[in-house]
């Protein structure tokens, strides 16, 4: 039990993905820098291997050297539970990028403990990667903040989307609403873009001003270059022709997939790109920096992801395996009832 | 013959493409804004489709409402002989974006006439797309830079190569060459990429601050994610591997291809351009702002591009086009002696 050992949920194998079951483990020393957070909410990652990384807790013990939380403070953490901190990638607020970057579910210290993420009683993490959470936003809407959130917020800032800006938001899903969210929030004129129109009701009360569905006829004439930036959410690749998506491209627009399909990939031929000169890449989470300016925004904004709670726990944690399979998921959860599960 | 007519050389078919013809032509109707110009040099560009198109010449003949040339003027012409000049892409200095650009060489224009580019006695093109040549600019050197020059100048100004970034040339050849020059003229550290070691010597007295050979073992390892921005020239993608070249690159660093090989194009996953944010894209030529710019750099820095000579003419013509198809070029072939050949 804490503060010796934490709690938490795991998957025994492979074939038993969606029967999670309870186990205790060690977490790495407690260090200067270290924050102890009992968790309290947890987002789930719809990825392959679904991860437990977008965890709202509260301080209940601070490092010596920690400046940023103090014990009480409800505080988050992302994806990212480490980097070396000191090379120019991190000194320059790419931390993200840096060689030396940890996830936090599944990652391994170099002391050789292993970052075991949110299904769990507690977390360790440095203050650099524990995020003040702003008062006024509610627990299990701001967790998915902190890596859906935050994988759609810092490419759209990273690419100056704002005001006068027309920007487009490929796929509707955990990541792909918070592109409109915040993109609309950034004063973009933002319009999501998926197949069929049977999220179109949604994405507009999620703000889009517009709706682009690709399986219509002739649907790329009308926004031919017109389009700043696409942020591509799109987790699957199957018969996907990235060339009517480049042609919605201004000058030196760009389109930047954060969504990462299983699949081959794209095949491009440069004079795919040479009619506006756009330019294709991806982006990976944000940087701390990001994620606080995120948190700030969507507290000034009362930003409201759409989320469904689901408590935490074999059942729980099961069901929500289970639905995330499935693509059951609008359009994120959260684990909660935490206090239920872990003293 | 002139100003009725403009004579020329062409290709009578496409198994005679190294025994160019001479023939006369009709110019389009001469507009208000347009210069006729009397040809003394051009620039050959050594595509599939070989194109006459760097042409140097005199302003034999100005339009009423043309401001920027008066006759007797050295003036140039590039690869690009008209755009509406009235859209937004124009507007904002991207006329070589503009749906309506034309190519100088082998474009018909709305009335039908075609543009014939410069294996001719005299160009016919609006003032947009006619550039004074500075002084002290030895014309059989300048001509290289009005396509092959601006291609590369255009990509690295538009990705802020300047002192302080590390820049890659990737391919030694007509627009590689330029791209060591003219990063080094804009303060960049300017390596240049190629298979062998065949060219270090030559990158070397152009200016490169250092050479990286991909066929030698090991050969990304030392320059891992230092890189600011990557030209790649390359003309061939046969067995060509994208991602060593993108490991290259800092966070967000660029790859811009304006070599356009042939074959099918780059087998890309979004997640290799994920661990540093890395965009890639492509490059078309460049505006006439930047066109004044280059040729002031050039200029002001006497940048000297390596060129050999060869005089036009039916057997001219058809040395250049051999030499071109056989890849001996170093590193670009200016026609010269236009005098001997027309009137």
């Amino acid at each position: 039990m804490y503060p010796d050992t934490f709690e938490g949920f795991a998957i025994p194998s492979a074939d038993k993905w969606n029967s999670p079951k309870r186990f205790e483990f060690k977490p790495k020393p407690f260090g200067d820098y270290d924050i102890d957070v009992k968790i309290i909410a947890c987002g789930v990652i719809p990825t392959l291997t679904i991860r437990p990384t977008e965890i709202i807790g509260n301080a209940v013990k601070v490092g010596s050297k920690v400046t940023t939380v103090k014990v009480g403070d409800r505080v988050g953490v992302g994806a990212q539970i480490s980097a070396c901190l000191e090379c120019d990638t991190c000194k320059e607020d790419n931390e993200t990028y840096c060689k030396q970057q940890m996830d936090t579910y599944g990652s391994i210290y170099p002391d050789g403990t292993v970052a075991h993420g949110g299904y769990s009683s507690h977390i360790r993490a440095h203050e650099h990667f524990t995020f003040p959470i702003p008062e006024g936003l509610q627990t299990e809407l701001v967790a998915p903040m902190l890596c859906a959130g935050l994988t759609a917020y810092s490419p759209l800032v990273r690419n100056g989307v704002g005001p006068g800006k027309k920007v487009g938001i490929l796929g509707i899903g955990g990541i792909g609403h918070f592109g409109i969210l915040f993109a609309k929030a950034l004063g973009a004129t933002t319009y999501a873009i998926s197949r069929s129109r049977a999220k179109e009701a949604d994405a507009i009360k999620m703000g889009a001003d517009g709706f682009i569905a690709t399986k219509e006829a002739d649907w790329a004439k009308d926004h031919e270059m017109t389009f700043d930036f696409i942020l591509s959410t799109a987790s699957s690749d199957e018969g996907f022709d990235l060339a009517p998506y480049l042609s919605l491209l201004r000058t030196h627009g760009r389109f930047i997939a954060v969504g990462l399909p299983e699949g081959a990939g794209w095949q491009i031929r440069p004079q795919s790109l040479l009619a506006n000169g756009c330019l294709i890449g991806s982006s990976h989470l944000g940087s701390r920096k990001e994620t606080l300016e995120m948190l700030k925004l969507a507290g000034d904004k009362q930003i409201k992801s759409w989320v469904e709670t689901i408590p935490v726990g074999e059942e729980g944690v099961g069901k929500a395996l289970e639905r995330v399979h499935n693509g059951d998921v609008r359009y994120r959860f959260t684990l909660v009832d935490y206090e239920k599960q872990f003293q």
